[in-house]
């Protein structure tokens, strides 16, 4: 028989695309750790009495054909409207150029937040443009790098004014012109923290009530008003104003900063970003100069490197929660990062004069429909309005929506009988004397009048800066856009190892779906009958994740795994109190569980109570027992971090959570690090009560330089009805998060199948593994488990070479630049650690490539430590190692070749960082959060 | 009036996206040439007797949102089906990370030809994985980089084997089993060479009656045959074999080369590459080493840099045929590089097992129908197949095929009763039930048996070197695509000033449909009804064409720029034989034509005169006259390009015209040049009777490192019945050519406007008319026009500076490296000189740049003569400088900083090229185009 089928699948995507090691690697490695197969290396590391009984069915897996295929159809049953709705979400155009060269660009997506800033400069550069943009449009002095949605940073901002506010008043004011979900969340996040919720007229605002008073400008149904005036009283009493803008009409309306305000937040949504049936997009806030610190979010800003080159860097780093743990007050961790950078690309692509315009035509828009309709006889509000009229139809409002339905366009239910219309840059002429056919309205005119309050015309110029005047010529954009991308290490060069956050394959198949217009170009208020297919994938997807976790029921609001933890521990809130039980109030939490988890907790109005590990860094089970019985009766909840954030599956943790229902608290499992658990272990079965996933971790969504992130929350049965948008308010601004970026977890189950996503959880553990036995006896290995097993990550102890070389933690990051990669996550969960987590599609050679260099670093501390090299000047301590040390004199006792060419850099291809060790005290102090003056690049270059 | 209405057009893409300069920089521009304003400088620069009379109208200018809006009205307008044509094009699936990666990255689709190999390295090797695939797979020595369809490989194949046979006979054999469309072009590019081409059965082949015979492999309709036997009867008669090979069949079957065919052609569209109604997909050609200095097309070949490092470049490129000119024998320029770079990829991500993996289940398919159909008492044929079989259904054939029509399933029809069936590596299991039911046949067998002759079983090894056994994780995969995209320098970073080569923008917005399922999965034969948007959107094309060009019809087949030019002198061969003017054949072309002229006009079957220059660079009228008379009756025609290569608009050129017609010849204006002329002159207003026009150059399809590209030609009336396939038979496969891509240029007109497109040949003359102002003086530029104006490109000389310094037009070319750019178009069109052509997409700040290194190395240069640097160790002769120059020893007498960081090269952005010099004559000395074995990379390394 000359001719011999073969079983080979070429298709293969869980083990031949997604998962990094080959079978014959996968042997090799498995030799290493001198274990006999995969199998068996999962039962050393993974407990047996928590092991999952039946294997993840999850239907066969598809092939990339096969999962585009059934995607087009879905996106299929989604219908494309005309959006006319409005309330804070709108038509925009995506530049081709920014959609190809950003959204589309794996060197963009793949990146991770730019905590090391030698290696991150061109997001640090690009989120640098959207502060800019933020302050010159809201008239402040700072911003940080965007917060999750409008909603949310409308109740950040209402926690932060009570925070900085000297006024001793409970009770915060909210304007009735307020978008709904903005007042949603706002009530959602002010309960626990008992502060009063008052929604009313601002005509109505009594000042002496309240700590802050939050402002929509535009308002939901359009007014322009000016509340300049209320600020100035809420000022007299010691009270906030703040301003939720839309950023597009502040280019032609006065701003909130000349207005008074002292914090301004909004949604950089239609600054080219799809509506994505609501999100993500990037949220922004901006505030005077004194509050800064006070501020939640990422704040890049401008320092200097060793060689004294202007260089960005994120500031004030130190009030981050992971940092400040149970004395953070706000657990924001995800930022919007990617939709930021298109956001300020949108306004370096259009300029000034090129947002103004399109404002203009957006309001001559809503001009002419406002004039057509009055004309026509119907009552149009309000007199001053930007983009947003309502209108009065009567009884015939239902005919009206439908007869616009039937012309393609979606308007906005107001009340009982009126509708609300919001014209955006894409509305056309054409769509226009549709719209008003809807309204049986035959003529429109080509009135160029202004509907807008004189006194409320912007004085001030903005967007100044050069970068926003550059020549708009594509080539150029293009430049600017590749130079930028080239400046950053990411993803698409090299392993990003950091613990806890998974930076796995997002698969270019995976990402397809995301810029198609029947899954980008959808309202997230648009009729339920147009989005059939968005419901059915999410349906799908929750099943599969609930058959994952062993939950009942998801819910996909919260729309970052911070926001997940906060949305979980208000279900519990709920539920106890639909039990009677309102007095508990005391959450349990180990100090390795995750940073997020005690800011949380405060926010969600529990009392933190830390319980200790033992020395090998797990759960101390006696303290968590005293201290659950302490709390008795007013136990709420214990947040566990599973595996713990030492990367070791714990023998305890059933018992755990025996002890926490034993005293009728709820288990909140963080399902962080549920990559390791995949196909092994069920949140579910082992006694959790509700986790959040973060499918941006575990799930595929690529992290895009600091977000996009997805916090879904799995809950048991019993709590199913206490859901978010059920049984208590809204976490996010949309029923469903960030929905247009599920496609990409929902095809990552579809191309996996159950039996491939098991794979990955144990291919990620051989990693994690395998890392761990290169590198041990180099390096201590800090935390192992019962049978000497890492889990998906691994923490190396680097502390001792502080006293014994003077090298640290930070010396090896900035080092390990040379070397080609992205440093491990540092000092966290220990101090002075390294936190190393391979996720399971790096291959056998990236390993070895990163393991040759951890132990050629180890060898250089060596030389220090036997005297065979400086204290000072040595690779460790000059690191990273540039192009500009190269070309200029070499001073140093060690060779350019030893100093730039480490084992495992490139030689060909290596990754030269832009920029030497970048100076953080400097940029702490002198903040500087906006594009510095064109002097101030040449002053550095001289 | 506190608000007031702007003019500003945010969406203006013509003058604010497209063209570089601003209107301010215009400003500044003009001051520099000391001209009024633009039109004032276009009066200076294009003769008024020729100038078109009205503005070009081509409707209003879309914005990009609606002009991707209208394409997909367009698109909507195809009806995909699951092809199973066949017939050399067949359904793939183009793995997502390829598409991403490499399709839509700018760094791969916007890269020039890698004539400059230092900075080309990313490509070269992509191109040589693909001949080193092509070589195992055809079993052949020497393998090209592509040509530009199987049918004009195959027309290749037979005249290179008419130059290299030994046989003195005139006639080649064509297997009746070849495609007909490859047949029809054998046939078309024989007949003016006067080689008879006899159609028949392989088994009734005479060998002593010609010097070459063509077979296919598998044939047309299935067959799988062994040609050794027939090959060995035609070398004992000093004949060759050409073998016509699916790559995909040769996983499975035995090798042409192990046939002993001596040409292997044919085309890998099925490993990657999307059917897109016809193309570009690269064709393969391999040879045996003995004839490989006659094989057309490029090959890449392997060398080593200044430092010995193993290097790529492209071998034997004095072959090419803008060298020879009126000794070529092959007018092939373009390759399909970016479609071979796919290829090869295809092959790098599945390697040998999942390629042979494909190949099996595909034929499994076809065996299960086959078995199916004969079960059911259908006559089915042949007995030996690979993936296509052919149905005998009588009476009922086209009921049948109106069936599987109404299943969504395209078949042949073969002759009057028979269907052919291909299935495909995209055809599931559920369409194979649908075709049966076509067939009124229920049920189908998973059968596992083989029904490839035993005899052909392939026994070789083919795909070893290490590159096709790279893990084949997409982490690995998308990290060796960025690698290699890294090491060159394309549009994306930086102008590339090619004369001639029009390397303009590609804007984002005019590529994104060719990736779309309607536009790409369309099967060249698919019916009409079916094509309805691509036909619509061409003839649109065409309209736009003729009405820029002032020609009254347009033929889209020819898929490159010299194609066109051979398609349009058998245009005017046809004519001249229409009306009984058999004999002419003088064909007058100008030495300041371009280089492709003489070659295309051999092939067409016409005698070559030489017509001179004058001092000025203009055609010698009075010699054109001599030689225009001289010809007499036999004069068929003249080939003039305009504005002329020299960079000049002649003011004769109607003159010539006249000249030419009144001997009665037919005037052929080469439209490579119309990036000058577009809005302003008309080629067909102005006497020519034909041009092909550059789509790749004048209207922004990408040059994708050599490929795509498309050479429409347009005509005059009287010519339009004998244009390719009306009047005359084929020049490429398809009647389209490469149409996946019109919509690229489509999109360019529709953005651009008639006023647009007339502003942009403004600006690409402005441009050019700013670089010789500027480096007027410190170069002399050669030829201007009567007023001193350039056209839109410059010719810079550079051969003084041999004798006063040493210094060769290579030098500077691999200095400008260093600057931060890729070289101007080096000795063409006049030996020692650069010429540039910056086109209108480039800013002035680029320009400028562009400017500076210029006059910086003239600098250099003067250093040199005046003796204050060396004449071997300079900056010049030591360029480019890279990265091994700065880690090692300094032993130049120049610093660092003067080697690397050059006027005009980036600081923190600079692109660093990965090897020194290429070496040129080393590779030329020893050949090797197949990737060299690991120990040769490891020994370059030591």
């Amino acid at each position: 028989m000359p001719f011999k089928p073969t079983e080979y699948d070429p298709y293969d995507f869980a083990n031949r695309r997604h998962i990094g090691p080959s079978p014959a690697e996968m042997a090799e490695m498995l030799a290493t750790l001198d274990v006999s197969d995969l199998d068996a290396l999962i039962d050393q590391t993974v407990p047996r009495g928590i092991r999952q009984n039946a294997p993840l069915d999850l239907g066969a897996p598809l092939t990339e054909r096969e999962l585009l295929w059934e995607l087009r159809q879905i996106a299929g049953r989604n219908t494309v409207m005309s959006s006319m709705i409005g309330a804070g979400y709108h038509g925009t155009v995506t530049p081709p150029a920014i959609q190809r060269n950003i959204l589309e660009n794996p060197a963009w997506y793949t990146a991770y937040t730019p905590y090391q800033p030698e290696i991150s400069q061109g997001r640090l550069e690009a989120l640098l443009n959207f502060q800019t943009m933020i302050c010159d449009l809201t008239g402040l002095e700072v911003a940080n790098a965007s917060l999750l949605d409008e909603a949310t940073a409308a109740a950040e901002a209402v926690t932060m004014a009570q925070r900085v506010s000297k006024s001793k008043k409970s009770a915060v004011f909210v304007d009735e012109g307020c978008h709904p979900q903005n007042i949603d969340v706002i009530r959602t996040r002010c309960a626990p923290l008992g502060i009063d919720v008052i929604v009313g007229d601002p005509d109505d605002l009594d000042c002496t009530e309240v700590f802050a008073a939050v402002f929509q400008y535009p308002g939901t149904y359009g007014a322009v008003r000016d509340f300049a005036d209320a600020i100035a009283h809420l000022h007299a009493e010691s009270a906030l104003g703040i301003v939720i803008a839309d950023p597009l009409a502040l280019t032609l309306l006065k701003e909130p900063g000349a207005m008074g305000a002292d914090i301004a937040v909004g949604s950089t949504q239609r600054f080219g970003v799809p509506m994505g049936f609501g999100g993500p997009h990037a949220a922004y806030m901006a505030c005077r100069d004194a509050m800064k610190r006070a501020m939640p979010g990422r704040i890049v800003g401008v320092s200097v490197d060793a060689r004294g080159n202007q260089a960005y860097r994120l500031s004030l780093q130190t009030r981050e929660q992971h940092i400040r743990r149970e004395k953070a007050t706000s657990n924001v961790c995800t930022a919007q990062a990617l939709l930021a950078v298109m956001a300020g690309f949108y306004a370096v692509f259009h300029g000034p004069e090129g947002l103004k315009a399109i404002a203009q035509r957006i309001h001559q828009k809503a001009v002419r429909v406002a004039d057509a309709l009055s004309q026509a006889g119907y009552d149009v509000g309000p007199d001053h309005f930007f983009d947003t009229i309502t209108v009065e139809c009567g009884a015939l409002r239902d005919v009206i929506l439908r007869a616009a339905a039937d012309r393609r366009i979606n308007l906005r239910p107001v009340g009982n009988t009126r509708i609300g219309i919001a014209l955006d840059e894409t509305t056309r002429d054409e769509t226009l004397i549709r719209l008003l056919e809807a309204f049986g309205v035959a003529s429109i005119r080509d009135d160029q009048g202004f509907r807008l309050p004189d006194a409320l015309a912007r004085t001030s110029d903005y967007l100044q800066h050069p970068v926003f005047h550059m020549n708009r010529a594509e080539t150029e954009m293009m430049r600017y856009m590749r130079r930028l991308a080239d400046r950053d290490l990411a993803l698409d060069r090299a392993m990003i190892p950091l613990g806890s956050c998974t930076m796995k394959l997002n698969a270019a198949a995976e990402m397809a779906a995301i810029t198609w217009p029947d899954f980008a170009d959808i309202h997230p208020f648009a009729p339920d009958e147009q989005t059939k297919g968005y419901r059915a994938l999410i349906d799908d997807l929750s099943d599969r994740l609930c058959r994952i976790t062993g939950y009942d029921a998801m819910s996909m609001q919260p729309n970052s795994g911070a926001q997940g933890e906060y949305a979980g521990l208000l279900t519990i809130r709920a539920w106890h109190a639909a039990q009677g039980e309102t007095g508990r109030d005391v959450c349990l939490i180990p100090v390795n569980a995750h940073g997020t988890n005690p800011a949380s907790a405060q926010m969600a109005g529990m009392k933190v109570v830390v319980v200790k590990c033992t020395d090998r860094g797990d759960i101390d089970v006696d303290d968590f027992r005293a201290k659950a019985e302490k709390a008795g009766g007013a136990l709420a909840a214990c947040m566990i971090t599973y595996p713990s954030t030492h990367g070791v599956f714990e023998e305890t943790v059933r018992e755990v959570c025996e002890i926490t229902h034993a005293h009728g608290g709820q288990v909140y499992l963080d399902g962080a690090n549920l990559n390791a658990m995949v196909g092994l272990v069920k949140p579910g079965e082992i006694g959790a009560d509700v986790s959040h996933l973060n499918l941006h971790k575990t799930f595929c969504i690529p992290h895009g330089g600091g977000g996009p992130g997805m916090g879904p929350i799995g809950v048991k049965a019993h709590l199913a009805p206490y859901l978010p948008g059920d049984g208590q308010g809204a976490v996010s601004g949309t029923r469903f998060g960030s929905a247009s970026i599920l496609p990409i977890s929902w095809a990552y189950c579809r191309l996996m199948g159950g039996e491939g996503l098991t794979q990955a959880t144990k291919a990620a553990i051989l990693n994690a593994n395998y890392i761990a036995a290169r590198l041990d006896g180099a390096y201590k290995i800090l935390y192992r488990g019962t049978e000497g097993r890492v889990a998906h990550e691994c923490i190396i102890d680097v502390r001792p070479f502080d006293k014994s070389a003077g090298v640290t933690v930070d010396d090896i990051a900035k080092r390990l630049v040379d070397n080609g990669f992205h440093a491990p996550t540092m000092s966290w969960p220990v101090a002075g650690t390294l936190m190393v987590e391979p996720t399971e599609s790096e291959t056998k050679a990236e390993l070895d490539r990163f393991c040759d260099a951890m132990l050629a670093i180890r060898e250089e501390i060596r030389a220090i430590e036997e005297g065979r090299s400086d204290r000072e000047a040595n690779p460790l301590k000059r690191a990273p190692h540039t192009v500009e040390d190269l070309v200029g004199d070499w001073d140093r006792p060690y060779t350019r070749e030893a100093g730039c060419f480490p084992a495992g850099a490139f030689r060909v291809d290596k990754y030269w960082p832009p920029v030497n060790r970048v100076d953080n005290a400097y940029g702490d102090r002198n903040l500087i959060c906006t594009c510095p003056p064109v002097e101030a690049y040449q002053e550095a270059a001289e």
